[in-house]
């Protein structure tokens, strides 16, 4: 299995089997980390952090460096061409003729997809904005795969910030994928956001199952909430079965439970109310007396601030120093295997589960945008057309490719009018019983009545949803 | 060609044959990028950065680890030991004792000048200010050399900011002593300085042709202002030659183009209008249409803003990345060549052009200082002294040897006095014919009147100019 | 001698003996530094800089270069992982599995302890706030040695900011250790601390001797104040020699003058005088033709304001870009021992001097906590436990294991008290009778009687002082 020249902005531009490969390929190195310093010799590794994050800066240089390469970084690059108002995509060219391959963080979503385009040589996002941080997802799956020897048919909770936490939403679709149960136990007010849910259901073939009130009290409050199923080969199987307790589930024992703190940076400062800190879970030794967590792997992608207590280091079932250290195993053989320094064999052929189902693409690039303000699409408007995929028709929803915000616009229209005169060319709802009419590649697609008129569209009859 | 030990700090430490020995290394460097890596073995760069700039930075760092050399990166050094009082002097001394090679990149002008007396180890200028930045028009020109094989002969348009763009003046003077013809095309407000056409004329052998406005309707308004002939061998050849209108010129076609951004960090922000931002000429496609610019290489140094479009970026007279990425084997070939790892052969004497005239040093260290507040020797006047080269007599004319501004001073006075009591020592005006009668050894100049009187010199019949 | 595996956070981590082997290895490094490239091949260090200081860190990374290892680098550090409320010990535990080695730069003092407690690799100390900043201190001891070829019985100037200056501080412990005279020159109002002057009597068998006004006439005001004699086979021998006047030994010349700056970073601000920069003693040619300095050393750790002037820099009594340079090889040899990469061959056994005397420890983990706003204990008391030896019983002083600020805590109480009721907790003033009575053991001690009460402690008749 081959990734030279190969990318990796989301976990979606790896199948299963090449996380296998991944993870294989950082067994061997784990053993022998003094020995790889032939590997990438005389390549170049360019670490570009818009936004400081020192420690996971520091781990892909000392992976890069472990392999015998070499790092050029910039942590100050954001006060200095951005100033000057470069665009990404030239950096990305620029530093792409200086290194071999390109480590990226930066504030806005997409980013890492903007760089991997113009590059021209493979890049690696390290964090772009809420987005994504693969390596992060694969340093924690490699964990759990390493402690547990699998990640099939697992039971992991996913606990505290599930509405904000990043990592903690790419670990959700990888579990998925992998067929793992999840199970949520947010913050107050911090639940997983229903677009993760709806792509951890209608993309990675889980089934959710809510547990109501009625639960909360059956398990202690610890799991008030719900859990995704995964089952690989039959996903809507689970939909069948008799209905099932969290507290039967919970009595044979959690896996592993991912604990994230609260995501206080991608927040408005204002809103995080002194409430939240004060009802945060916390884990601690009282906690983890329970029997659910008798053999509960502690994981926490760090740094910790208070919903970690630190009387669990010295726990044997404490993952988080580990999950650190291995972030350096795991970089190498990514960056390895990306600059084709080396194979990885995984024994097998490539059969398993594609990411995410395959979505038309709407790129006519007007008419709509991305809504989320922090992508990069609205960022670097100048030269980024937007671009969606459609991943629903009732009701109308496009994804963007760079950010993966998802937009419901209201109003369409056709490219193949009557006569095509200005009187004939008509707007309507996207609810409304044109939407059906329009032919998929026909469809042209309006965020707002005056961005349709502005392109010499009138009001049809059911402008009105 | 040795050039080990030596310091690049302007364009003018190099001769021509340097220049091209410089150019021919970097042709087989990077011909074999990869294959560096024992060159510079052992070897360590420091880059210091006073001032952000990520691209330059990196680089340099990635042509020194490409060599095999190894770098120790400041980039937060201006907070730091500045902070502290500590002198650039001081800084350069101990930094060259940790280093075999260093990189300075400063906001004052002749900074470099001043690391590169007291390193101890050569020094390499990555922008001093508005001064230099000498690596920037090597790969400038050896783009246009890669291009075109040659650069006597060609005619180079200079596009934009032209009064502000420390790069342009530096590419301007290089192409002058390569024998190109300067063609240029400002934007409103941002001609070529008078000092700039002054040191073209007087030290690289240009010719000035004025276009008028006459000529503005007749070329569409594309090059409404002046050109520099250079004619190595015979500079003044020119003159005699009858009348050749800019439109003839131009039908033959532009060889090259080089197009700046507005230098907004280096002015009063303030002094930055709408209009200028608006009228600032924009090289897009339409533009390249004219026949002018058919086989026109198309330059910028980046990062560009809006007057660079990006519907160029695929049109293979673009040459912006292609500058950009061929820094990178510049900067290995003058770094090996500065620390005496190569040796350049030129197949030739040095027979060629040595930049500049000799002109007489005044370094008396009083009387007078540079007027360039930016200027090194004013902010760091507790250990050097003012030295200037006297430019002209008439107007009295000097250049400061660490900015290179000029001054006009208006008095003068002479060191070899009857007597020497008080009562016969006075101070002339500058333009006075007192001016001939002082013999140039003797010659004590002074900014003001009052500097005059501080050193005890008492107004002569001819004070006032 | 193996220094393996251990850390360097104070001098007081080294035997003389280790001192002199870090040195004997320095000598054959500087003398072929540009051989040294595979000592340390394939090993990480990691640079960790909280606070800017690029010329200590330049030192550090150049000396690992020059060894053959690499490097990852944090300056961005504090910015980032701080923000998000990240713990150093976390932090330790996390940068020790990417890197085979940290150095660390803290404002916090105490802060290099914490990191070598977590890391499991280790640790060099490159200045916690005020407290140590051993390689200094080494580089400067080098540099003598290296000059005179020995410490022992050489008479040291401390000469400006006696007061706040660290590296003074550090330096005249050393200097007591290896058997120097110490004379002291503070600037006004920036005397020696009295805990340094208690420590280097108590601990390091120094001997003070005061001059006072009388003698400043007679010194030309040179040395107004002190001297710290030490004999170290018999400490307490000079105090029944014969009076000695400061003039004759001043007559007998100084060996070395070690100039500080004012520290103002260290200092509040606001407190700053102009009065002391005004007096503030300047080392000059004029002070140097003195008898007393024709063969003196003349020492600075860098950076220099105004203190030293630049007209001595060619002066073959200079010592401080001397200084600069030795610190890369006195680097590399401490480096290499601690990583086990060499082994130091001192010739003798360790019969050296053990510094400090053996206090008892204090370590309950509650009623009294360092004082000192500063220390590392104070600032993560999430999970430091303050700790403390006891230096002395009358009056009561504890001195911080972190911080090494003393405190003079006023209550004490006992352990072992009859019956183990309420009634019987009573708590003492630490200067009364009772002091006597309670065994070392069974010591619990208070800051204060808020502190006291909130145990269950009640007042006992010598409550008050």
């Amino acid at each position: 299995m081959s990734l030279a020249g190969r990318s990796l902005v989301t976990m979606d531009d790896l199948s299963n089997d090449e996380v296998e490969g991944v993870f294989s390929l950082a067994d061997g190195m784990a053993d022998s980390l003094g020995e790889q310093s032939s590997v990438c010799q005389g390549k170049i590794m360019a670490s570009l952090f818009f936004e400081p994050s020192t420690r996971t800066r520091m781990s892909f240089e000392a992976a890069m460096l472990r392999l015998g390469g070499r790092v050029i970084t910039a942590v100050d690059i954001g006060a200095t061409s951005l100033a000057k108002g470069e665009s990404i995509a030239d950096m990305a060219r620029v530093v792409g003729s200086y290194a071999d391959i390109i480590v990226i963080r930066h504030p806005w979503e997409g980013s890492a997809k903007v760089v991997a385009d113009y590059a021209g040589v493979p890049v690696i996002n390290a964090g772009d904005g809420g987005h994504e941080h693969p390596t992060q997802t694969l340093l924690d799956l490699y964990t759990i795969k390493k402690e547990r020897k699998t990640i099939k048919g697992l039971k992991v909770a996913l606990w505290g910030d599930l509405k904000y936490g990043r990592t903690v939403h790419s670990l959700a679709y990888a579990l998925a994928r992998f067929g793992a149960t999840i199970l949520f136990r947010p913050a107050p007010g911090l639940g997983i956001p229903d677009h993760v849910v709806r792509k951890l259901t209608a993309e990675y073939g889980g089934e959710l199952r809510r547990y109501g009130t009625a639960d909360q009290s059956e398990t202690g409050g610890l799991f008030s909430l719900d859990a995704i199923y995964v089952t690989p080969s039959t996903p809507h199987q689970l939909a069948m079965m008799a209905d099932v307790s969290l507290q039967v589930e919970l009595e044979k024992g959690v896996d592993a439970i991912y604990v994230t703190r609260l995501q206080r940076e991608r927040r408005d400062a204002a809103k995080v109310e002194g409430d939240t800190r004060r009802e945060y879970p916390v884990v601690d030794k009282r906690l983890l007396r329970e029997r659910t967590f008798k053999e509960t792997l502690v994981m926490h992608p760090l740094p910790r601030v208070d919903e970690l207590a630190y009387e669990l280091d010295a726990d044997p079932r404490s993952m988080y120093f580990k999950q650190a250290a291995r972030g350096v195993p795991v970089r190498m053989a990514l960056i390895s295997l990306l600059l084709g320094s080396k194979k990885a064999d995984t024994g097998r052929d490539d059969r398993s589960r594609k990411p995410g189902t395959s979505h038309p693409a709407y790129n006519r690039g007007f008419g709509v945008r991305c809504q989320n303000r922090n992508c990069v699409s609205v960022n670097e408007e100048k030269y980024i057309k937007p671009e969606f995929k459609i991943i629903s028709l009732k009701p109308l929803t496009l994804r963007c490719i760079y950010c993966e915000h998802e937009t419901f616009p209201k109003y369409v229209a056709s490219a193949e009018w009557h006569e095509g005169t200005l009187k004939s060319k008509r707007y309507h709802s996207s609810d409304s019983h044109w939407m059906k009419k329009i032919r998929p590649e026909n469809l042209i697609i309006f965020d707002s009545e005056s961005e349709a008129q502005s392109r010499g569209f009138l009001p049809g009859k059911y402008a009105e949803g």
